[in-house]
């Protein structure tokens, strides 16, 4: 269950922004199961994001989420850059002109051809309705792949994901278990921890292990140690990471180390 | 002079820390002039990283910047898929190891074999000082692609960006001038101001207008509008700065929006 995000805008790839949703989003389908592999930041260029898609179309993943790049300024051309990387015509959704026509209606403002753009969507794409704001987003189903198109601003991107991007995951039966955990060790540089770290993945292919240096504290190296741990079954996932926490621990200890 | 940011680990990309490098390079190649075109978050995977490296390759950026996976522990990989993307030999750079065999003599700690990886290198590869931490950065140059590698931990990438990578992008006379501003119009939607901002670019193919919907106050939509030009001159590119103000003040005015 490979996954992709992509995150467009080109404040967020000059960095006017942190990159906020990218974390929300790789954060959820990594608790859904998914294996994410990248996320992606592109200015708003329709020929360079439709080249970088076809790229990861090309991989073959389950998935791919895209924030961003869907509202009523002439920068805002993701759908656009997906209808070319699929080759499919780009049409005026009815369905998207309704929930744009009707949010619009609501506060007394006539569809412009600002407004309307909005719901122009790749041929086959499923207008995802937006709570907050009034850019739709969109769904696509190509060959294997699902595609969800959301907008950038985080808070229409939560809602939308927590109200139909992720209810639409659970129905296609992702049940991959993950457990994970974190503990802090004292007094030895990760360069030290990273053999006892080996040693005990050596037994445990489907673990994750990573060590995070956060500085000195009264002269001594202080290291968090992350664990995940991912199984079809979650009672088999728990007993795993239980069982890594305390061989890491005893070896750890064993180099010095102080487990508070 | 396009450019490339790789921010490494799985670390970014399954959400457990916010991608702060990925804000601060880009800003930074920013304002130096360079046109940053994506940013990608890739999982420790030596194969993906050397094919998506070699996907943006050919796509003939002039700068390649990558932070993330210099480390000591078994999933810092970083320049062995770069060797691999290049096709060249990781081997063992004597200046790289005479950096880190005297971090560790000066805390009393002998060279292990951890330690020594990351002394491996591209061949060709030029070792960057680390001033706080230990891993070396790395800087390769090939054909007309620069690519510099630092570490993922924020203070020791921002460190040798500065005392290290600016002055070197420096010395290569990127010279393109940067100005930009900010200011807020009340009262029209992100949909109304569209229309001037489409009208007003027109006329300045260097400028670049982003309209960012802040919410509401009062009852009445708050936006912010950013402008950004560039051009060789410096006196030149705050003129077109002021020209693209006055007349999109103007036009939000006449559309009725309140500029404070």
């Amino acid at each position: 269950m490979n996954a992709w995000v992509f995150t467009l805008g080109n404040e967020v790839v000059h960095g006017r922004v942190l990159n906020t949703n990218a974390a929300y989003i790789g954060r959820r389908l990594t608790l859904l199961g998914f294996n994410v592999l990248g996320n992606i930041s592109l200015i708003d260029d329709v020929n360079l994001i439709s080249e970088v898609l076809r790229y990861v179309l090309s991989l073959k993943p389950r998935l791919i989420v895209t924030t961003g790049g869907l509202g009523p300024t002439y920068d805002d051309r993701t759908l656009e850059a997906i209808a070319k990387a699929l080759d499919r015509k780009l049409v005026l959704n009815q369905a998207a002109l309704a929930m744009i026509k009707s949010k619009y209606d609501s506060i007394g403002l006539p569809l412009t051809n600002e407004r309307v753009k909005m719901a122009l969507m790749p041929e086959d794409g499923v207008p995802i309705h937006n709570p907050i704001g009034t850019a739709p987003g969109c769904f696509i189903t190509v060959g294997e792949t699902l595609i969800f198109s959301l907008p950038g601003v985080p808070q229409e991107m939560e809602a939308m994901w927590e109200s139909y991007v992720e209810p639409k995951l659970k129905s296609l039966g992702v049940s991959k278990a993950l457990v994970e955990t974190t503990f802090t060790v004292v007094g030895i540089p990760e360069s030290t921890a990273a053999k006892a770290v080996v040693e005990v993945l050596k037994d445990y292919p489907s673990a994750y292990v990573k060590t995070h240096p956060k500085g000195y504290e009264l002269g001594k190296p202080v290291l968090d140690v992350y664990i995940l741990v991912s199984d079809a079954d979650e009672s088999k996932a728990a007993e795993v990471l239980d069982n890594i926490v305390a061989e890491l621990k005893q070896k750890l200890r064993e180099l010095g180390g102080m487990i508070p």
